[in-house]
This record gives structure tokens, sequence and C-alpha cells, in this order.
């Protein structure tokens, strides 16, 4: 994997405690940890950047939708994306006023479109479904004929990828740490609440226990 | 504002509970709510989504970063840009594999960017630290001539926005509304941890209140 970050980017970055997070352990654990992305393709002359969920099956990232969308027929096959996923994991308070930043994780992949379809597109749904709860798949309603028509499958092969990891304070200088200033980072994260049943659920039906052990 | 947003996937959405989230208070509060976005912009035909931390000034959305940072200097002015925001708010369990979602607030804004120069760099920069935490540009070290010239704000004006808010579940068919099968949501949301001093912090240095009491 190359790593497209522009050089004076990675140098100034170079402040900060990044972990070298450009092994595919790394890279892995960070879009797998996500169930939102950012893919962004250029249509007519703009940039068009669209939240959208994914999932990954080995080399590839995927996401889905209506075969009715505009965005999944402008981006059907061979057609050049860019997929951003981040996690915000913090704020860091620095003595300096510049100085203050985010920490997070993030993971930018280029690469061009591929259509999925046939066997390979149901398992890949399948895997989605999966990916949202362990055993959700054969719990609900499969989908019907018409169903699985109505869905389109796109995928990406990572292999141009890179991720940043900004974990720890950013440096500040002798100077500035002398100053009588706090610093320090306040931590932020994803939590679930208690599961909330459809007002229209009929009596008698259990909560299964992939939604009670659902976790972010 | 327009609605960029095409027919067809406005089509597929009525099937939710979609707030009318056109106007213009809830367009702010999504963008607002949020530290980080992600930009898309074309370099030389390829899309490019960075997730960088964002500020609102009345119509007009802010991002910043180093003057040496080559996606500041190809964004710098007159340049498409699409801005894009997005709040996971849960995951919607359904009684069909298909009709699973997630509950989200998001907004797309597309426009051009300008570079941000003198006083209003300064005041925008002054405000993206406040907004960090009120109070906090004035308590930390002001920044030098040089910290100033190594930082280079862009903006881009808000008037073709759209926000797509999912705050319920699916509506499911009849015949999916009478199995045995759960459905309802897990809530989703991001919380603050308790802060974290610097190792390095000097002893006796109080934390100041916007750090006790910041919020996500």
């Amino acid at each position: 994997m190359t790593v497209p970050h522009a050089p004076s980017e990675r140098t100034r970055l170079k402040r900060y405690h990044w972990l070298a997070a450009y092994d595919r352990a790394t890279i892995d654990a960070i879009i797998d940890a996500a169930l939102v992305c950012h893919v962004g393709y250029v249509h007519e002359g703009t940039p068009i950047v669209t939240p959208t969920c994914h999932w990954r099956l080995d080399d590839y990232i995927y996401w889905h939708g209506s075969s009715a969308s505009r965005m999944l027929r402008n981006q059907a096959t061979g057609v050049p994306v860019c997929v951003s996923i981040t996690h915000l994991d913090g704020v860091a308070f620095s003595r300096a006023a510049f100085d203050h930043n985010i920490l997070y994780r993030s993971v930018m992949a280029f690469g061009k479109t591929e259509l999925v379809e046939g066997a390979e597109k149901e398992a890949a749904l399948a895997a989605f479904v999966n990916r949202l709860a362990p055993g959700l798949w054969d719990y609900a309603r499969p989908p019907t004929e018409q169903e699985w028509k109505a869905s389109k499958v796109i995928r990406m092969k990572l292999d141009e990828v890179s991720a940043k990891v900004a974990a720890g304070l950013p440096e500040e200088d002798e100077a500035d740490m002398a100053l009588d200033l706090w610093a320090g980072h306040v931590p932020v994260r994803m939590v679930t609440g208690d599961p909330v049943p459809d007002p229209k659920l009929r009596e008698g039906i259990e909560m299964p226990d992939f939604v009670r052990d659902f976790r972010i």
C-alpha cells in the first residue's frame, strides 16, 4: 500500500504522537470499527461526498444502496473514488492557542469502483447484515427476489490506503511548557443506549440477544 | 437553498420518518454539533476526501490548516468542494433483512472555496478556538506572528445545502409487521470522558472550567 498523504502534511503531523499506522491490521481495525464512511466521487467535474454504511471483506471495502440511486448509478464500475473513515477520540487542550487539536483515527482509501453481482452480491449483503449484528441475517425475514434486484453493491479494492492516528497530546515548545497553563485532553467515545422496541411491536416477542448485546 | 440529492434517493427515503430537514435552523444545528467534517475536492481528476475540523460563522463554513498543506494549497480559491457532515444516532433493527438501517443526521453542502486573510482570518481562528471551548482563546498563549503566518483558513458559503435526518424506524409492510420478529432501535451517542491532564503538567495548575465542563 502506498501513502497518498502529502509530504508537507506528514511533516506537520510529526509534532504529534503518531502511531506508525500504515500497517494493515491498524487500517482494517479503523475500517471495521466504523459503520459509516464518506465516499467521494466526481460527477460532471463536481466533487460529491456521500455518507454511507460500509463493510469490509478481505481486501475490499463495500457499500450498497438502491438500484435506483443516482449515486450508485454514477459510481457503477471503474469510477475513481476516495473512501474516508474517521473516528473522533478526543479533544487535546494545549498551552498555546494554535496547538489545540483533536485526537482521532482515520483511513483514506483511493481506488476504482467495481459493481458486485450475482452470488457475490448476495454473499456480500448477507455479510453486511451480519456485521450490523451477528446472527441478524438468519433471524430476519429473507429478501424477496424484488428486494435483491432493488439492491446494488459496489466495492473497491484496498490497495492505496493510509491511516492517521493522533493518540496523544501535541508536543509543545519548552517555553510553552513552562507557562502557568493547563494542558491535557478530554476523551470522546461512542456509546450505545438501551434498545428501544418499535411501538408497533406485537406482544410476546422477545428481544434477540444480538440486539441486547449490540455495541458500537 | 437548493437540494442536490437525487429525486430517486429522496423517493426511497420517504419510507422513513424524515424530518423536513431543509430549514436553516436544522442545517445549522447539524453543522454546529460536529467537530469534524469531510471535505471533498478534485485534484487532477481524482476525488480526495479529507476529514478536518470545521466551524460556522453566519452563512459560511470554515476549515483551516497549515500554510504548507498540499490540500489547502489545492483548495485555495474558487475550487469546487463538497462538505459532508454526519452524526450517527443509532441502528434500526427491522423485521426484514433489507429494512435495517442507521439513524443519522447529515448535511451536504456544495460550493466554491474562498481564502480568508488578514483581520478576517484572525477573527475566524479566534472563533474556532472558542468554539472548541468557550473562553479558550483568552486563556491560551496567543499565537506568534509566525504561527499566524503558518495558518491558512478556507471558507465556503452555505447556499447549496441540504440535510437528511433519519430519526425513526423504517416503515415496514403489513405482512412483515405480522411476523414473530423483534423490531426497534439501539440509540448511539458520543460522550465525553473525564479530562486527562498532560503527564508533563506542572504542579499547582488548576483545570479550567471550560475543560471540566467540556461536552461534545
